[in-house]
């Protein structure tokens, strides 16, 4: 799916010159989280404990390619794993879409084969590693799960301070351009039964709301990047 | 100011591998907006139109000396203001800390200076960034005003969707490690009388709410590298 979204780069190049003011537009079914009605939502959420913790690390993924390293690098952060220092960083520490390459998550994962064919990251990639990370990793595959179940473990998830719950989902079954993409859930709102996902393709989306029975079906399609597997969401914590 | 930090970031480098899990603690007279106290006020903010449209755009300052240029790169992306496309957003726009010094910018600021002494930015060279971007920008230095004005002037900023207000502040005087520091500024709780600063050293603070006076003494405080004017606040918009 990522070629998809690569060609669309390429493209792009030849007409630089110009500029957008503004994301691309939202399908009528999705709801940004800067509208009046998206802003709402979040202040009735029934599950609301990992906006913050996520927000005051959101970060926008390096390239077309990098939603997988944009969305851990988050999750790490607000997880307060050890974070490496740097002189950049004053010697304190935190977790970006390069110092996530560890030695052992780079066993899982190299960066330079998620820039190249087939791009990107899988969801039992994206899984690899967090446990790679030595965190304690549930990797779901769509297919082996159903609705009642993800959206009960999105809510304990959603509700437990000590855990994050992250999403790999096809875009188009959500009304968005348009391939696989990857990243953090940041609340849940009982009353219309949506999900609020934290897009880290910044510049593409703002933070939607969606229907938790539209972001399921999105996960419950097939990548042919992990051997024909349904994409899925994955389970984080310490 | 800088100086100081820069001093510590050498004196890291002699502590690489040492892994910090968290910010650095807050002072008393601070609320961190990720504890329950901080986000019940800004559940309960009365003026808090630019949280939103400044948090999908938070981001981390690149050095030690960038927190002006992290500041510039979210206000322009929260204003809507065209954003330069390039590969890496498949050919939309958003700001960063190295696109944003258009030539115009770069008259008033070039990037390299800011990573040499003196260090960072001032107080006017920040407006003057802004100004390069052909916004409307209201640059005021503490000792031309007085708490009062800055309270009203920031309340109406922060309640007018198309303005936004950021401060150059003395770390120290608000209890925090400790030179001349640029953040925007998210929310006013009118019960508390405090100001929630977007803090761009991520790696180093939360977001925290601090008492208008507080701040405004803080910003009240001269800057050497600023011919001995004060530091101050600055409105910017369409
Ligand atoms: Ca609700
Ligand atoms: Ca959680
Ligand atoms: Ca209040
Ligand atoms: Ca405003």
């Amino acid at each position: 799916m990522y070629r998809m979204v690569l060609n669309v780069a390429a493209a792009a190049v030849t007409c630089f010159s110009v500029a957008h003011a503004e994301t691309m537009p939202l399908s009528e079914n999705l709801i940004g989280l800067t509208s009046p009605e998206g802003q709402t939502l979040l202040l009735g959420s029934e599950a609301s404990n990992d906006y913050f913790p996520l927000s005051i690390h959101f970060t926008t993924q390096d390239n077309p390619a990098y939603c997988g390293p944009a969305t851990i690098a988050m999750v790490l952060n607000a997880l307060n794993v050890p974070r490496p220092a740097s002189k950049m960083t004053l010697g304190l520490g935190m977790f970006d879409q390069e110092n996530i390459f560890t030695p052992a998550a780079t066993a899982v994962k190299p960066a330079a084969s998620i820039v190249n064919p087939p791009y990107g990251m899988t969801l039992d990639e994206l899984g690899g590693v967090f446990a790679a990370h030595d965190l304690v990793v549930d990797v779901v595959h769509a297919s082996d799960s159903d609705l009642d179940t993800f959206r009960k473990t999105a809510v304990s998830q959603l509700r437990d301070n000590d855990k994050f719950i992250l999403v790999n989902y096809l875009r188009k079954s959500i009304g968005q351009e348009s391939g696989g993409h990857i990243s953090p859930l940041g609340a849940y709102d009982e009353d219309s039964d949506r999900i609020l996902i934290l897009d880290v393709s910044r510049y593409k989306y703002p933070p939607v709301w969606v229907e938790a029975a539209t972001l399921f079906d999105a996960m419950n399609t097939v990548d042919a990047d992990n051997d024909g597997n349904t994409r899925g969401y994955v389970s984080v914590g310490h």
